[in-house]
Parts: structure tokens; sequence; C-alpha cells
């Protein structure tokens, strides 16, 4: 099974939303790195920052209030390095497909500006009072098309925004 | 992106290894399903139940005693059908590909008889010691290969190992 | 501090509910031993179980169909051994004290006989509609009354249930 | 049970460390607010950055590089009020007693100024070689010695350090 290609944390478009993540004593297993299904729920973390901050909707109002249920259908990941207690890793978040009732992001983490793991959500919209997929919430989709926009942009002329697309992500 | 076709938990070989998973609250979030990362945690454990009761190699032996690896290099999954606290599933491993160094995995989770999570994880073993990838130890493989024969005859003359290879899993 | 005096798990009265734990992987630290607050973890699962198979009033139904909160306004825990990877606990709970909106429990966890932890959970029955506390559901003020009465007779003439009692147990 | 009197944020003395939680949906159980075992959890990651912060002495140094074990002999917790998915808590570390080869911490978590959650940890110094228990390392002692200093004086006139000694915290 080929790894996927890592990138450099410096060749992420200036508006890629970013964070950072310190690894925890309590994040990592006896092998002393970090768990393998804790980077899934650190991630949901990063994401659950990602839609406040960066999409100015925060997660707790779309699932709380609004009972707007983001839960997935998929969830990947790929694992080039292992992460230590102590270290501290830039992560992002991609926007990669915008689809009706469905949405597929990237996260990418970083370990001394190389991608050392990257993991794939995909979201399916429904409503938690029946359960039921429903479309995109409308001011969702702008946020995600105006983010996305956003990270269009390279960095520098050596990259470019087609790295970041679908094609370049595992299935 | 298209979802897994779901199996039925009769359809398995009989000499598929399985076990049953309760879902608990605290497995659970405010949607009041299973926590997607989670489901990794629980997949997790019941592989390693599975080392030592299928293949009779605990796996504490294994990385603490012998300080072998078995952390993943790839992790997938795809949900169906969400679980709820109380719910009692019935889990199935079966071992899709053994490598030189690495072996895939794939475990199906059922809901009264019907497949509502399907997850992958490939192992890659290391040394312990050094963190550098090692071929599969010999009683580790000849188990794996064993326990493959086992899985390989279908339970009845309507199922076919074919559908648990490699091609119906996704990449 | 002084630690708790450990018990045996041979001295526990016959009508003790008991269960046992395997510790795996993913529940330890890299000291390669329980991660502290995966103990509370695996206990509140395992007080899950109890109420199911010991009081006949299973957790999801109470909780999810009742609307019954079961939370807790107090947890303690004392440590008096590790447990690592591949062990085996027996683990027992104790209804101490039934009050008209809360409950105390103990969870005793045993390895070769011999307690290794021990954890006090003190419950406030809630209604979840309003957050508010309410009396003991009267099924289950019964269920626990049973329960206790059960556990009031000694293994042995050598072990009294005096020892089980509040007295004996951390504040 | 007797709950503790809740301080205000406002009456912790001003060299307290403290840091800010976000409770994030992970975290949180199907009754929507934040898993009992979960705050241990965060708790522990706040300890990690206060040994870090506070006190000049990175937590995976101590532990990972120096070996030396800071497991705990005891944890509690008493719970005065939920905090929910989307809160933000601020969260304060004191250490009240420094023993030989023990430390007693506690963790004020405040809600809107008001403390909803106190926690009380004991560590005891081991050998992560031998697993023994040892005494504090000097440094570790200078630097809590130093912390508990500056913890002691008041913000404000109408506060005293006493209420957050010893004599006041659950044993």
């Amino acid at each position: 099974m080929a790894r996927f290609e890592s990138l450099t944390f410096s060749e992420l478009p200036s508006g890629v939303w970013r964070t950072r993540l310190r690894v925890r004593f309590g994040s990592c297993d006896p092998a002393g790195i970090v768990y393998t299904p804790e980077y899934l729920n650190l991630f949901n973390g990063v994401i659950e920052d990602w839609y406040g901050d960066a999409l100015g909707l925060p997660y707790h109002e779309l699932v709380g209030t609004r009972r707007t249920g983001l839960g997935y259908a998929h969830v990947s990941a790929d694992f080039a390095k292992p992460s230590s207690m102590g270290d501290v890793l830039d992560v992002a978040v991609i926007a990669c497909e915008i689809g009706r009732t469905s949405l597929k992001l990237t996260v990418h983490a970083f370990k001394d500006d190389t991608e050392c793991v990257r993991a794939t959500f995909v979201t399916v919209t429904t409503s938690l009072v029946d359960h039921k997929s429903i479309a995109l919430p409308d001011d969702m989709r702008l946020a995600l098309k105006n983010y996305k926009a956003r990270c269009g942009e390279p960095a520098s002329p050596a990259s470019t925004s087609l790295r970041f697309g679908p094609s370049s992500l595992p299935a």
C-alpha cells in the first residue's frame, strides 16, 4: 500500500486555517507514541475549532442549538511518522469537496515542517430530530465556499493548490 | 462517495472469529450514538482480543514481551448506520492481506444481522527497540495463514469467500 | 495520605456481583500501565453492566428511554498497585449508601486475588428534561435494597459485611 | 455528602497558574455534558501543561527522558455544575502539599467565574526503571516550593490563601 506523499507545512496556501496540537501523555500508548484512535479524536477537536474559527459557525451551535448532525460516513488516516509525548504538531484543515449533503475534509498534521499524518473525514449533514440526511445549511455552504476560495491561492509560485485537491488524496 | 455494500452476519464463513460489543454510555456522544473515534478504539480492542483468541498470540506478549510493534500505517472506516447506547454489535475480523512487513485486516460490525460499520487496519510490524519495520515474525505469519485458510470456506453455497477479499474492500 | 487496606477477592460476600476486565493496549499509557482517567472510564462501563445484570435495570433504558440522569456528584479512586496490558482484573460493585436522591457505589478491582484499585462513585439522580435532582425511582430503590441485602451475607465466618460498609471507605 | 464550597475565579491569588479549556463535542456524553472520566483526562492534560509552563519542568522530560514516574495514588473530584459542549472553562492548579515522595495538587475549574468542578490528584514519584517510589527530584521540589510561594499571596484583602490550603479540601 503506497503511503501518501508528504507535504511540507510551508507549502500550504496562506489562507489555510491552522492550529497547534501538543502531544500529551494521555494521548500516547505503551509504545510511547500517539494511540491511533486518539489521532481521530484529536483531529475531531481540530475540526470542531475550525468550524468556529475558520467558518464562523461554532460547532456546538450547529450540533446543539440547530440540531444539525455532522456525523461521518467515512474516515481514514495515513501515518508516515509517529509522534511522541511533548511533540507539537502544526495541523491544517482543507475543505476538499462540498457536496449537496456531504462534505469532505482533510486534516494534515506536520512535525518539524513535514507532514506526518493525513486524515480524511466525510461528513454527511443530518437532522438530529429524525436522523435523515439533509442538504448542507445555506450559511454553512457559503462559509465553506469562501474558505475553499481562500485556500485556493498558493503560498508561493512553487506550490499549487492542485496538490491539495481531491485527486491527490486517498480515496 | 459510494458506501460499502453491507454484508449480513450469517453470510460470514463459519471459520471467521467473532465477538460481541455492548455499546456503552461512555462510548456515545451528544448525538446519542457511538463517537466516531471511539469506534476505532473499540475495534482496536477487538483486534487485540483476536490476536490472542484467534491466532493464539496474545497481543501484550507480542508488543510487551517481544517488543514487536503492531502500529498502523493506515486506518479507515465506513459507517452505514449509527449505533446507540444499549446496542449489542456482532463483530468479526478478516485477515485480508498478509505482506512481508504488513498486514491488512478488516473489522466488520453488525447490528441485527446487518453490517453497520466496516473498518480497515493496515499494520506494519516494527521493532520497538529501534522503531524500524521488520518482517512479520514467523509464528505470526503461520498463524495468520492458518486463520485465513479457516476463513476461506463459505458458510453456505450462497456466499463466497471472495466477497471478503481485497477487491471488495475500500482501498 | 493513608492508602486503603486491600481486600482479597475471596473475602467478598458471595452475593456481590462481579465481572472481569481485560487490560488492553489502548487503556495503557507510556508508562505501560492503565492510564488513571481510563480506570474511571472502565469502571463506568462496569457500573453500566451492573445496572442491567445485577439490578435488572438496563442503564440505557434508565438514561435513554426514561430520561433519568445518573451523573456523578463525586468520584474518587485509590491506587495500590498498577495494572499492565494483558492483566485480567476481577471487579466487584458494592452499593454502600442508598439516599433519597443519591447513591454511593464502590468499585473494587482485584489482581491475583488482591485489591489493586478502589473507587467510589456518588450518583445523584436527575431528570434529563430539566436537569433537576429527583428521588431515586421506586424500582431502582427496590432493586438496590435487594442487591444490598444479597451483599450483606459474608462469604465466610472470617469476613464480615461491615468491612464493605461506609465507615471503611474513603470519604 | 456535602459538596465543596465553590470559589470564584477572581478570588484566586494572582500567582496561581491558569489556563482555558474549550469543552468539545468529543468530551461530552449522551446527556450532552462532559463525561465524568473525561474531566480527569482533561485535567491530566492541564497538569501536564502546568509542569512545563508553571514549574519550568516539561512533563515529557520528567517522564520520558528522566524516567520519573508521576503516577497517582489517589484522585478525586467533586462536581457542582455540569458543563456542556461550547463552554469555556477557566482552570487553575494549586500545589497543596509537597511531601517527601508525594505531591498533592488541586485543579479548580470555573464557568462564568464560579467553580464548577474541583479535583484532587495525589502523585507519588517513582523510578520508571524499577517502579519503586523515590524522593521528589530536587529541582522539582524547588520549583514546587517557588510555585507555592507565588500562590500564597491573596489577590485581594477579601480572600486569603488559607482557603486554598489542605484544610478546606476534600480528604
